[in-house]
């Protein structure tokens, strides 16, 4: 009954990186995780999943320079992303799944920024006409939680509800981009819940969707964001239509 | 043409402070201010007002164990406001406004709150219905620009408009608050300008306000943020229902 029907895009960094044309840099995508160790006070990590639910290579243990959260290790730009691949090459330094928990790839935002009824499905399924635009709305990054945590129901709802959507992270900043140029500022993708209070979202607060899309733990997030390489032919380019009908429609 | 219609707040500090009933611990309200020195290379630096539009104490200079920022100020709780108010007294370490800039009291909170239709006057002016419940919308952080600073008139829109705004800085965390506590939440008041885009607000973006509300500079703020101990009396009071309301709905 529900289906991916939006994407969603979270702006996080201030700095450009030195090489815009990223993709391609490391030749192949990988599985970038942040998670704490059990035990261990709970300290933030990130990480290189040695493959979708494997073993992950512990960043700052195989480079001690490396930075803690992923926020900082994009930052680092294409430095960052080439330390974590010899990490991953390596070998070294990894923790089994059952010594951690997985986090959240990205903590804390600048915007979670969202595009509501984005395909043709979802609108039937709602009987909503479908838009000749992008619907942009946003989530408060509170609302983040990570891909196990649960999900808190809010005793203020009576009608939760939830779809599956891709995330894009954006590395760098950028206004006015070009949609050729668009991808060259997505650090990577993820997999995003967009959970909805439909009551709050539909019939309340003068039908800003806002509130209903903003509870938290509506937004969990993960558990890896995978970096631009990995994405080739087909699924690349619907990735890249959604982003650039959203890039022109963002030119704030 | 333009009403004080909308309460804004803005929700931008993790720790609670010591003491939940800080107002009156300093006695009278303070001006606290973030500006920069002209010809010191733009660093931002808090200080306290020695009344509206005159010169301002340099908190650092006055206290090297100081923050910077407001935000960590705040973060300080009555010992940060309590040093504030000693260097207020002092009259040491002043700076005449024509050597600095008066930046946003608050950058980059986590969130800015908004509540819409407000006021039965604006409601009124835009022929809408008068609302049963506050309607709450967001701004991203990134709009808010200093309270002398150009707002930009971005090419995509052929209809800004203003309304000056009330705006609560909240100092600490909370969730499901009584009315009674709320003001124990609020670090102090300030002045925000609401710039919209008319037409991306109420005509694009299937209705959802946030694109037209939240182009870069479209929330001037500033200058002082007014501690809550300056707060008496009826003005106070209308300020606390305002606010009173919000809580209520903003319980997620």
């Amino acid at each position: 009954m529900r289906h991916p029907l939006r994407i969603l895009k979270s702006l996080f960094l201030h700095r450009p990186t030195a090489n815009p044309q990223r993709r391609g840099v490391c030749g192949a995508g990988m599985r970038l995780v942040q998670f704490h160790r059990h035990g261990e006070g709970g300290g933030i990590r990130v990480g290189v999943e040695q493959g979708e639910g494997l073993s992950v290579v512990d960043l700052k243990a195989f480079e001690p320079s490396m930075p803690s959260t992923m926020r900082e290790l994009l930052e680092l730009g294409d430095k960052g992303l080439e330390c974590a691949q010899r990490a991953l090459s390596s070998g070294q330094c990894v923790v089994e799944r059952s010594d951690i928990t997985l986090l959240s790839p990205v903590l804390a935002p600048e915007k979670v920024v969202c595009v509501g009824m984005n395909y043709r499905d979802h609108c039937l399924e709602q009987n909503a006409p479908i838009p000749k635009e992008p619907i942009i709305f946003s989530k408060f990054p509170s609302a983040i939680t990570g891909p196990y945590d649960d999900i808190i129901l809010p005793a203020e709802s009576q009608e939760v509800d939830w779809e599956v959507e891709l995330a894009f992270v954006i590395g760098r900043r950028g206004k006015h981009i070009k949609a050729e140029d668009a991808l060259s500022y997505v650090a990577g993708f993820s997999v995003a819940n967009d959970v909805s209070a439909r009551d709050w979202q539909m019939k309340r607060n003068g039908k800003q969707w806002l509130l209903g899309k903003t509870f938290d733990s509506f937004c969990p997030l993960g558990p890896a964001l995978v970096t631009t390489d990995a994405v080739r032919g087909e699924s690349g380019r619907e990735a890249g239509r959604g982003r650039d009908r959203k890039w022109k429609l963002k030119a704030v």
